[in-house]
């Protein structure tokens, strides 16, 4: 088909390297998957990207690319174009992804923290298209996700914010490696579901949150237990966004969603406790739509963003 | 004295109504304060706040008022010129302040809560004026405060946002009006200092705490027990804030501060422990400097701000 404006978004994973060329109102137009290599360091994998964009550029019939976003799994430092801490892909701490990779294809390039694109995504044509303001927690071996103000991801000045997964919610609670006690994600990620389940001696073929689901359903009260111990950990977690952001909408995505009517009631039941803001204002906490392509859409969108014509916010005065 | 382009800025307090006319460089020019009277309602209110500013107004010497601003007790809704929620000032609440006050003196008015106006007067010419993004902390008899993120006052979408009092720090500590249990403000606020003093069965004239900062001083390890609990709960909470928004500065103001080395060793070990984001972004928590006057000034600053150009969001589809 022939398109008018058009973008590319780019996923890149520890273990896919993703992208999609997507129209402005967030049509996908062509998706590649290949694995992400990570042998050969930054300079192969940034190969395999360019290569990538290049393939997915001449399957488009068009040639208004406005630009092209990048997700990338750790904290970016968006003036510099870099990952200033990066835990999962070695050695692209400080690599100049966007001037390299700009270089190489002439076209500008916009990096993004994976777990704000993901937020941005859903903030497009997601679950959150109908609103300016939300917060997404992704539930997975850790909990991600991303705060989006007034339609612009929140970074705050080092582009360290939004991460919820460490907010204590129990002062005494489950040890993170973080160096902290009671983070919410080890209370009510996907890992924490599968350790309590452990805890509880459940047995069943996998402890992940499907079957834990199963045997909740059908009457596991162990397994309920755990689900009721995930939905206090959420909403104690939303309730204090919440009172803090005055947020209309909280959105849920991983795969523990599919128990969402195990730990729903006892989320709603704390945040409800928890939160005047919460209540008062009628805000709502919601399923993510997108799945794992909220990511790869939120960077497509990073070119059509209001946030992509604004200059850049310094980082003036930190040595960074 | 001449001056030039100048604003207005009004604290509407239960106590006191204060007006002060400040520069665009936040040099005071003159100040009234006069009581609330609450016995007439908020027209008499009004009576005495549109009188306060014909009287500033004639003390300046320059015919450029640039705008009016006012810090109120209550949840503004900024659209619509009224508090929507307000427990101090009986009869305000959907009280078209902004509109009254304007319509009587023909320049523009513009409502903020008070303590995101003191959170916005710290930023301007305060504790905070060399950073684009902090958040306030007042330990008074409750815990106020407010957010500025991007040099703008951060207030969600119904105006209720920055409700750090309210975030769950104990979620078995103890219990709040506001239908929760272990907010910060029940273990950190200046009344709560009082209330623990009380448990502690600690014996002073008067127990507030510059008495019991006293005691501690002295070497009286009840006292020290309650500054190092409240000391812990702001730290608990500053980690929260510093996960979520990665601001570079956290300011705490309010009666309490003159103990700060008595609560300060407790709440830096707890926020370092508990927040990398904290850690690795170096961020800072200070004294606020402004005092009483952060609201007055903040609201003095109104006009001249960013904001007050901006257009204001809606809160369409709320019903409010």
């Amino acid at each position: 088909v022939r398109v008018g404006a058009y973008s590319i978004g780019v996923d890149l994973g520890g273990t896919n390297l993703r992208v999609a060329a997507a129209t402005e109102s967030g049509e996908i137009l062509q998706k590649i998957s290949v694995p992400t290599v990570l042998t050969g360091g930054p300079a192969r994998v940034i190969d395999d990207m360019v290569d990538a964009i290049r393939a997915l550029r001449e399957e488009v019939a068009s040639s208004d690319l406005r630009g092209i976003g990048v997700a990338v799994p750790g904290f970016v430092d968006v003036k510099a174009g870099v990952m200033v801490v990066c835990v999962n892909l070695p050695g692209f701490e400080g690599f100049p992804i966007r001037d390299e990779v700009q270089r190489r294809l002439g076209i500008p390039i916009l990096l993004e923290n994976d777990g704000n694109a993901a937020a941005l995504g859903e903030k497009w044509i997601g679950a959150g298209k109908d609103v300016q303001d939300l917060a997404l927690l992704t539930l997975g071996t850790g909990i991600g996700g991303g705060i989006i103000g007034d339609g612009k991801v929140q970074r705050g000045f080092l582009g360290m914010a939004g991460e919820i997964g460490h907010m204590t919610i129990y002062p005494d609670g489950n040890p993170c490696g973080c160096g902290n006690f009671g983070c919410l994600e080890k209370h009510a990620s996907a890992s924490a579901i599968t350790a309590m389940a452990n805890m509880m001696g459940i047995e069943a073929r996998k402890l992940d949150s499907q079957e834990l689901h199963t045997l909740a359903l059908a009457g596991n009260e162990k397994a309920q237990m755990v689900f009721d111990a995930v939905g206090r950990a959420l909403g104690i977690a939303i309730a204090n966004l919440a009172n803090l952001l005055n947020y209309p909408l909280f959105l849920l995505s991983g795969g523990p969603l599919a128990a969402w009517d195990q730990f729903a009631p006892s989320m709603f039941a704390e945040v409800n406790k928890r939160s005047f803001v919460f209540r008062d204002s009628r805000a709502r906490i919601e399923k993510a739509i997108l799945g794992s392509n909220a990511g790869l859409l939120g960077a497509a969108y990073l070119p059509f963003s209001e946030q992509a014509a604004a200059p850049v916010k310094t980082m003036a005065g930190r040595g960074l």
